[in-house]
């Protein structure tokens, strides 16, 4: 039986799972953690249920891959590693160079390497991670995921700052977006649910975890998102402050004596966002859990479904309209509270929210039938798409 | 007769509006230009349509508030200089030490320039303005107009960034906006004209002028603003940027190999918004006049356009619903092209562009009567609100 295998790779860890070609069931899932430091270890969950973890030596990504080979034979999960017949890696920019996920062999694998310039902590770190496969399974297709590849659609009035022109064309100064995998995943899932064709929907995506973004469908193609050159931009999130005046940053410089952007950039992507606004966490179900005692947590909170709702209403005014407002990802799919902050501004579009229905999370409909909006929480699944992907592109099926 | 004089100090310059205080006309309007620099000149135009104009030596603000005052009197405007009983400043920022308009005595006027770090190109300009006035005019109320002030009713949630909590304690690293004087000026005009009570409605005000900005008002207050820390934020502007993802001016830094923000930020104020999309001007005129044969002059317009778009969606969003969308300013007041471009998004919200109404400019209604939202260009008129304002805090009617 043919297997597939999704992989994120980070810089001392990677996340792995092993999805069956026949019929796209998990079949085992863990993670590679510290390679290259003091303490690694490596973890597995099988199908059954059942959890093994032990603290190994893993000095590189090469050693992890081999090791989660040996596990998946000691466990029984296979019983050669040729069952495995593709890989996909999670990578998170490919910019203008990748407008849809690709095969990637060593003649194009520089190419991942070249965008560090747009993902610095990441492209990197993903490029090893395929190299370590494609050594150690060198007859097995890879295939690259980029989270931006589904944002391309976008057209330039949406991509394009008001900035001076040559900075697109000499640094590709635009916007990308991320959270593509998730998105295209949750859009085509949402059309499931509702019976309708992908294809005549206006969508509003509220993919919202530590990082979190809104996202404009139409027509199955990305109109607009608001994460930016980076995924820094949008809306409120566990540490990135989201949208900032420019000019408040210089004011800021200037009062700290702070003369290097870059540390500026650092505040912004680690000290901001709900941990910045309320001084307590960057997690949303301690700022929830503080809300009502502590007025700065409750106000992170509040500015956090403020950003939502502001991007949700912007993007369906540059649709002229919508039909689904969907909730996915850490908070989207467990926290009520969000989603009722949000959906209760949006009876003016005769959005008629089911409070009931969304006290419990799942996948399913948070309006009422009736309502001339539908709401929505669709658990994401960006593994299952990396999945998807390797198969359409290594034509497995 | 009494009057009361309207004042906009520059660097460089001042503009004046002379008012009837009986029946708010204007008696005589024009500017001082070039004050301390080479080639400075003056002129006035009176009721009656003629102008005067001179080339004359003006060394400093003082000599040219007298020469005001001289040919106020030479063209039979005043008999007497005692006729002016009240002189209203425009003020960029007030911060949060002026949520209102503010007679500035001695006493106060040190204010006006301790928040110079807000506004460092205008505020000490505007303050030496009010110091020569009060030396010419001793006894006669100067009184403060601060463009900032009436968005100091927004609450938390709308003028907290989502930064470390201690920029806004320490620093007052918070949103401001800008365009408050003409804003407040239309929001009222705008309700007299559909015959409704002001705080009863929810409007989005576009003020489109080289500089733009988009104000939720609800209940006749600022509910929220575009603009922030600065007026370089928000939708794109004739030089300005408008939002922008911090992490693209990293890159671009990076790439140009650009170490002081301050330089970044003048570019984001100078050199960006429509004139850095087209490379070709910061003027709307010369964008929609090249706009059929110059694409990146037809993308200038598009960009513009769904900026504005997006922030009157957000705000409907904010506010659950609008009743009015007005344009003002400049471009608000004179381009029928940007406002259909605007407004053909609008019809999921019930709004009815009236497309033969919006052909003329004018003071009107651009939807149609059975609009569910009406659309609006309301001229606005910052210097009658400065005016009133002086009247009402000198208690002069």
């Amino acid at each position: 039986m043919n297997k597939i295998l999704a992989v994120n790779s980070g810089s001392s860890s990677f996340k792995y799972k092993l999805f069956s070609l026949d019929d796209e069931s998990v079949l085992a899932s863990g993670l590679g953690d510290r390679i290259g430091i003091d303490g690694s270890s490596f973890e597995m969950k099988l199908a059954d249920g059942t959890k093994h973890k032990e603290k190994l030596d893993l000095p590189n990504q090469e050693t992890a891959v081999q090791v989660l080979l040996d596990w998946l034979k000691k466990y029984d999960v296979i019983k050669d590693v040729k069952e495995i017949v593709g890989v996909g890696h999670r990578i998170v920019n490919g910019a203008e160079v990748f407008p849809d996920s690709t095969i990637i062999t060593k003649d194009n694998l520089h190419k991942i390497f070249e965008l560090t310039d747009f993902a610095p902590l990441h492209n990197p770190a993903e490029g090893r991670g395929i190299e370590a496969f494609m050594k150690i399974l060198p007859d097995v297709p890879q295939v690259g995921v980029f989270d931006t590849s589904f944002h391309q659609s976008m057209d330039a009035v949406h991509y394009m700052y008001s900035l001076p022109y040559e900075y697109y064309e000499k640094y590709q100064a635009r916007k990308f977006g991320a959270h593509g995998t998730s998105i295209r995943y949750v859009s085509k899932r949402t059309a499931e649910i509702m019976g309708k064709d992908l294809k005549e929907l206006k969508m509003i995506i509220c993919h919202l975890g530590s990082g979190a973004s809104v996202t404009a469908v139409k027509d199955g193609k990305c109109y607009d998102t608001s994460m930016g050159f980076s995924p820094l931009a949008g809306i409120t999130m566990g540490t990135r402050s989201g949208d900032v005046d420019p000019s408040v940053l210089q004011h800021i410089m200037k009062m700290e004596g702070m003369t290097d952007f870059n540390e500026m950039i650092s505040i912004l992507n680690r000290k901001s966002g709900l941990l910045g606004i309320s001084g307590l966490s960057s997690d949303m179900r301690d700022i929830s859990a503080n809300a009502d005692k502590n007025p700065r947590a409750r106000l992170a909170r509040e500015i956090f479904i403020n950003r939502i709702v502001r991007y949700i209403g912007g993007y369906a005014a540059e649709m002229n309209g919508v039909d689904a407002i969907v909730f996915t990802a850490g908070i989207g799919e467990h926290s009520d509270i969000v989603r009722a902050g949000v959906l209760k501004n949006f009876g003016y579009l005769g959005l008629k929210f089911d409070a009931e229905a969304n006290k419990t999370n799942g996948e399913k409909f948070i309006s009422t039938p009736d309502s001339k909006v539908a709401a929505l929480i669709v658990p994401t699944d960006e593994e299952l798409m990396i999945e998807r992907d390797v198969v359409r592109l290594a034509h497995l099926k």
